[in-house]
């Protein structure tokens, strides 16, 4: 309809007022679709056979895998080329940097698929529900989010901008689980249900860790210059060690917190503060620390578990 | 580009060495978007007229609900009979087992939209946001979910492996919402929001029960073998009775736990032991049980709630 | 196959007899698809270049603009058209009234625009891990969600059934952030990670307001007509004052509670009744209100921070 011409103006007055939120004659950005894309090839290359629409055989597995590299190659050659567009570089000099980092990516993969199978193996195990290790791959969004987290990591570790947290937002959103590329993640991951978990930048996750939905390891507090602005940059996020089991719901946050290893956090906690090795760390003031998790009962009636750390080392812990 | 030659020797030795998350030569798994698109259907079948992009009239509706009909059942035939091929039956009797299968997943479709009727209406009377039934069928992702796990659920009645639990985790990626197929749920259910709400898969559920988001009814502990592996098969999760309402976040843990019927979970409270019938169970020790719920205040401030039961029959209750 | 045929009587039967859940014969609602390519529309149109899989330049962003507007003016008359056939009037005049509605619709998009700059300033300066006002646009579901309800709010505002809850919910969908269309929301708002938020309808939310995921704010209770039917369109939701954040997992209920300007409440809070301003609320009955934040330690030990506030003031307050 004609009758939309009027329309325009003010549209356009507001592109040129309100801008930060117009993205006009740049061409820096990699477009969601492009990563959706990139993000799912990806998930073809790390599981072949799974998610393709008819099965692959041995004789055809060299070819379909030759053509989905060259299909991500491209597609990280472009879209990191345009993300590192920011730094101010010439584009030959960007196209042979984006080569490089492209190269590198795949030389990793081969261990990101070891570390993946370790994360598939932890999910059976820890999953009385878990019938074969196909369900695994094919119905757990845990191990989705972190197959694109782990292969986005590879990226953030060679300061390609905005591409590795597009990669990790697409899974977040089909998944709910909010992992960012810069966390380190040990072997054996396993995160069941997932919705809601949230893995902040600067975590290190041991080895056999194992979390439910809801589980959030975040920042406590934000360190400001003098002027009031967010200092960037800084270790906020816990440290998790090998073993650890993190029941529903359980809130971790600080830069400065360690959950000691093979210890196990109970649903609902809310923690702020480091605790040691074999820690059984549950809600109700139930706490028990420093023993042989076998000597424990799994779950006590109120008062019957004895608390071997100072309530006071226990910030807001309910 | 040929310099990507390269890139293909190591992808294919780890595609060799780690096993377990490659699926060649097999063809054995239903595809994610077949199962998608089979969800998708289903949907159509279930609730004729709202997912259509156009009007559907009485004339055309036989037609048209002979279509989808037949779409589906040729899905399920061919989706149940690569699930089955694990079991190592010859094709020809896969094919009678799977056709067997999809005629008794018809026959009991006529039940599941008397059920899923008495959800809609559930959440038409239990929500005040609700302005209309439409409303609930086009705009609430609880129906959504229940939906799916209903008709899964019959699937895994039927001992079909890996695809009903491919059709709740699609619905759970839309919806947030994880419900195993296996749960057995009664009528007038209703989850509202539902980001977050895990159903394990033997838990039993009541008619008239109402969950909010982040609701858990998971498994506490598990049991293992000899050998220390997990014991598959059990009884894990809990039984909510009738007309049970559970605020946001309440998690509910046990395959011995049971919700009395007319109980009230108040939000985050977290609870791995059964309540009789009739209990309100609020966090901050307030608990009031066996009482006629009418008598009791909706809120009342801290102490001003007796404590019926005794707080050692309820581990962790905070 | 033949064989198809008898799978339909009962399927037909079923839709005869199961009304409420079928839509035959009306044509009165917005279909699902149609929503879904709406609402990408729409954050084409207020964010323009972001989304767009090209680059754009000052000399096409006119005819962009004007091709975009185009697009939704057509589709939102139709929706609006669709969706008002509830009301019983001649088409002719939904027509016009749809018209008017699309009109008014474009002219608040430049207040929208200016709202959503300050939502994106308001999540860099917030988060620490965002590195670029591109960042949040393309990788925040926070963002996403809130740009999807302040354009539902306005078709909200104008009696406009269905269309603005399919909205939210299909950004819902996609971010696990459920805000309601009609929540009233101030400049700087930000969500982070966001999985799991509610936000109910009558919710009042003032200027740099920043909420975490998990925050439920919600209904208390539901006030029932003398036939036990719950009464709709009451305000039932909180009020959230200016310079509030509120942590992981706080569940805020009721419409007479206000949380005070200023304010912070921790992770996993669950409150029914009104803050004052200044307060700090954090579980484990750790209050402190009333005083300079600046002059309180951003966290403490048990028993570290005063308790300004009577207890018995606040509902089960853990």
């Amino acid at each position: 309809m004609n009758s939309r011409k009027h329309l325009l103006q003010p549209i356009l007055d507001s592109y040129r007022e309100s801008g930060g939120i117009n993205h006009v004659d740049r061409s820096n950005l990699p477009s969601k679709n492009a990563v959706a894309m990139l993000s799912e090839d990806l998930l073809h290359l790390l599981f072949p056979g799974f998610f393709s629409d008819e099965a692959v055989s041995s004789e055809q597995l060299p070819s379909a895998a030759q053509e989905i590299i060259n299909k991500i190659a491209d597609q990280l050659d472009s879209a990191i080329t345009v993300s590192l567009r920011e730094a101010n570089t010439s584009d030959d000099e960007l196209r042979k940097k984006a080569s490089a980092i492209t190269g590198r990516f795949f030389a990793d993969i081969p261990g990101v698929r070891a570390l993946l199978k370790t994360d598939v193996e932890a999910a059976y195990a820890g999953d009385p529900a878990a019938r074969s290790l196909e369900e695994i791959v094919l119905a757990y969004p845990g191990l989705e989010a972190v197959a694109i987290q782990r292969v986005a990591h590879l990226l953030h570790r060679e300061n390609v901008p905005l591409l590795p947290r597009m990669m990790t937002e697409w899974a977040h959103s089909r998944t709910g689980i909010d992992i960012h590329p810069g966390a380190a993640i040990g072997s054996h991951f396993f995160i069941d249900h997932g919705t809601g978990v949230v893995i902040g930048e600067t975590c290190v996750i041991g080895n056999r860790v194992k979390l439910y939905h809801g589980v959030t390891l975040g920042a406590r507090s934000f360190q400001k210059d003098e002027e009031g602005a967010i200092v960037k940059g800084l270790k906020r996020h816990p440290h998790v060690e090998d073993d650890v089991t993190i029941y529903p719901n359980g809130i971790i946050l600080g830069g400065d917190t360690t959950i000691g290893a093979r210890s196990t956090i109970g649903a609902n906690v809310f923690l702020m503060k480091s605790v040691p090795p074999d820690t059984l760390l549950i809600r109700g003031e139930q706490i028990q620390s420093r023993l042989n998790k076998k000597g424990l009962k799994a779950h006590g009636g109120s008062g019957s578990v004895t608390v071997q750390i100072d309530a006071d080392d226990i910030d807001f812990m309910i």
